[in-house]
């Protein structure tokens, strides 16, 4: 066998131990009684170990260094090859283990200081989980000659820096200073929504849900819709799992996060089957799943054209008055813009402010520039200038989201650029696609989902973010294609 | 570290990946969409190959053996260690993964045969599976120097050979020879049973199904119960996972297979905590982990003491007409002796007769001295010889089992030997508590359960089949105990 032939093999195997993660991940959070907890983190912890010395082995080195590959997937799946190994030998194992105690150390007492909103809590656990954060960020920065920020953020979207990052969000703000108040008279000056009137049977919801995956392209042959505290897209691309949490009085939660839940998972449904279990066959990074996602919930399914669809099938469902149910009222009721302290609950226009301020604060952590006892106050400073508002507490500030306190840095700009990339795929697809808005009015996603197949899902992670998206709309990523829907949709009265 | 030390850490590791791996299967048959198969089979195959590598790595050898353990229950462990690395060492890796191949291939062949009722088209598959097997057990045999087809029987239930079994068989034969027709005289001379008229609700089946599991002591804290096309009792022993199918018409087939499967959960659930993931720490064997199955579904819940308890909760559960839960009535459903051509569906007085044929024709197909295709006819004559009838078609004759066409030979004993120590340890829990009969009369199974517990469930593969009923018993297996309790259920007037 070549060398080639080799760490395919060897890549397949950890790509195997991968997905036996995924899947106990998905029953640890859908399946599992309390009582497994214990054993499951045992059990994960010794696939990723396992994934980890198959990676890291000593002959995998010099496998990377002989090995030749010829054609255009080929090539780019030995790339990946070397830059998973360049990122998995830059940490020393002690390293690796420390983060991973004082991550799941830390998480445990933020669940604890984010319920109390107690920031003082969790303040000594976060300050070792940044400690080792910086350790490694230091440490592939020496690997990979990536600023150590930088080194961070490309562990999530490869290739996208804090260059890339920070005048897209510059501008945004400029943007949205302008913005925000103008749609703000708009929606004042229009009707309130009228709120649907429960309750909604959990049946009903859940039938209805399943209904719409499946419209969108969802093939429960491939797929499990189950029910989690925290909904997510999860399993493998032959057999996605996607949950959700029902709610009786308030049935537009579910729909819409199975919604947003079934674009990542058609995004994996997508992915090139000949090229299963090598790098090259996954996808392409987080901001990429973030806009196949945003795409389905954001720009497909709260479009105008989508509502005039929805609407009756809702009323049908639910019964009662049929005024909530009218399509400008759903347009109203779900695109209504709000300054909320919230980034899970936010609408499309504000939500990047939530991530601008993140950015530059974790940026700033890792820097070390900003010191995690002053987080509190540099949080509320910020989203103070961005959206006017200050956080009654911690929790609904700088406790609110998991990611840090778990070890992730450098994550949030994904959203942001998800939400970007997916109204510039929209636009481009609507170009390619003339009826697809008439499409969309019937309720068939059929077209938009085929040319995301074809433009993005098949092309695994052949290309990076921008040359995807260069490939998929003619040009890298566009912010104005953002601002332009946005204008659209929230500033024109 | 100690090389004894090293080795717990790496057999701990293997333990997980068989955790994993259990987890998966679960999911498999509980869970899984059926485009998910294929991917599944990788994972399994790699975690397989991967806790093979373990086990089997160049330096374990030295350290098993220059590994010292003092104690009883480490002097065990480490005999178990050294067990399962010459097993697994035995086999060349060539000859694993064409047994896998050639099962796998088989046990699809299987499933069509078996519904056509058309052995030819199984029987060259059978050959290779047969032919592989063979040249198993003979490396086995090399290595252990155990016969060839003990080599086989040893990797079911550590120490058990045939020469252990077929005394007991042969006696068993003399004595069914006696008693079937006498049982079935005296089943002639009693009203026929009533059966209760359904139709019976899922929902309330399964509530009544979780409420008996775990009155019988399983915690939901660390278990599940779900549906699948074959029961069975998976998972991991703080996670245990069991399954069962419902019919509308029949509740009794699921409520007295959950509460079989319940005893397989009982005995993961009892095992030691501090010896989780060693050797030592695992259930010991198959007899004994159907011992413990058999114990809670035939011995107690078949119990004149238990339908007691059953009758009247039963009806109040179904409703309708009180006559079919009356407990005499319950009993002679239950228990009702018929000779029948599928083992599953057997008695307890003619299910032996079923595992004695089997173990007959696998010994002989393993010797070479049956030819695989002359397996239907001698089949067809022994179950004659033994029960008087000729199955109409292989469907209900040498098909019916998928054991060998899944490459699993000398497995079939344990479910006998299983029922026969399910009867010895009764006795002895009977003398232990004599007021044991009256608390299953309440429906209170927790002093069988906790004599369970302590006498077996907790002393994990610390003893083998023979010790651990000689400790809880005062002798090893003893057939007597299971001929006086069919006399006494079967055999009194």
């Amino acid at each position: 066998m070549t060398a080639y032939a080799d760490l395919k093999t060897r890549f397949a195997r950890i790509a195997a131990l991968g997905e036996a993660s995924g899947m106990l991940h998905w029953d640890a959070a859908a399946m599992m009684p309390p009582g497994g907890a214990a054993a499951r983190g045992e059990q994960l912890a010794t696939l990723a170990g396992l994934g980890h010395d198959l990676l890291t082995a000593p002959e995998v080195a010099g496998q990377l260094g002989e090995a030749e590959a010829t054609g255009a997937s080929d090539i780019a799946n030995l790339a990946l090859m070397r830059r998973a190994h360049l990122r998995a030998t830059a940490l020393p194992t002690a390293l690796v283990e420390a983060m991973t105690r004082a991550n799941a150390a830390c998480e445990t007492v933020w669940r604890e200081a984010r319920a109390a909103s107690d920031f003082a809590r969790v303040q000594p656990a976060l300050i070792e989980v940044v400690r080792l954060q910086r350790e490694a960020a230091a440490a592939l920065s020496d690997a990979t000659g990536l600023a150590p920020f930088d080194a961070l953020m490309d562990g999530f979207q490869p290739g996208i820096l804090a260059a890339d990052v920070e005048p897209v969000f510059a501008a945004y703000e400029v943007f949205l200073a302008d913005a925000l108040p103008r749609a703000e008279a708009i929606q004042a000056a229009r009707p309130a929504p009228i709120p649907p009137q429960g309750p909604f049977a959990i049946a009903a919801q859940r039938a209805l849900c399943r209904s719409l995956a499946a419209r969108a392209g969802l093939d429960f042959d491939h797929a499990r819709l189950d029910e989690s505290t925290h909904p997510f897209c999860g399993g493998t691309p032959t057999d996605v799992r996607i949950t959700t949490r029902y709610r009786e009085d308030d049935f537009a939660q579910s729909l819409l996060g199975v919604l947003h839940e079934t674009g990542h998972a058609l995004y994996e449904r997508g992915l090139p089957a000949h090229l299963a279990r090598q790098p090259v066959g996954e996808a392409a990074g987080m901001a990429t799943h973030e806009s196949q996602s945003l795409i389905v919930e954001m720009q497909a399914c709260r479009s105008d054209s989508f509502l005039r669809f929805l609407g009756p099938l809702l009323h049908e469902t639910f019964g009662g008055d049929s005024a909530p149910y009218a399509p400008e009222n759903l347009a109203r009721l779900w695109r209504r813009v709000s300054r909320g302290f919230i980034r899970v609950d936010a609408d499309e226009l504000t939500y990047p402010a939530h991530v601008i301020l993140r950015f530059r604060l974790e940026r700033a952590l890792i820097a070390g520039d900003l010191a995690v006892a002053d987080l509190p106050g540099a949080w509320n400073e910020a989203i103070h200038a961005m959206l006017g508002i200050t956080p009654p507490d911690d929790a609904r500030g700088c406790l609110q989201d998991i990611h840090w306190y778990d070890g992730a840095f450098g994550y949030f700009p994904s959203y942001t650029l998800g939400a970007m990339a997916a109204a510039q795929l929209m636009r481009a697809a609507r170009n390619a696609s003339p009826t697809l808005d008439r499409s969309l009015a019937q309720g068939d996603m059929a077209p938009l989902i085929g040319w995301l197949r074809g433009n993005i899902h098949s092309q695994g992670s052949r290309f990076g973010f921008q040359d995807l998206l260069r490939n998929a709309t003619g040009k890298p990523l566009d912010p104005a294609d953002y601002t332009a829907h946005l204008t659209e949709r929230y500033l024109t009265a």
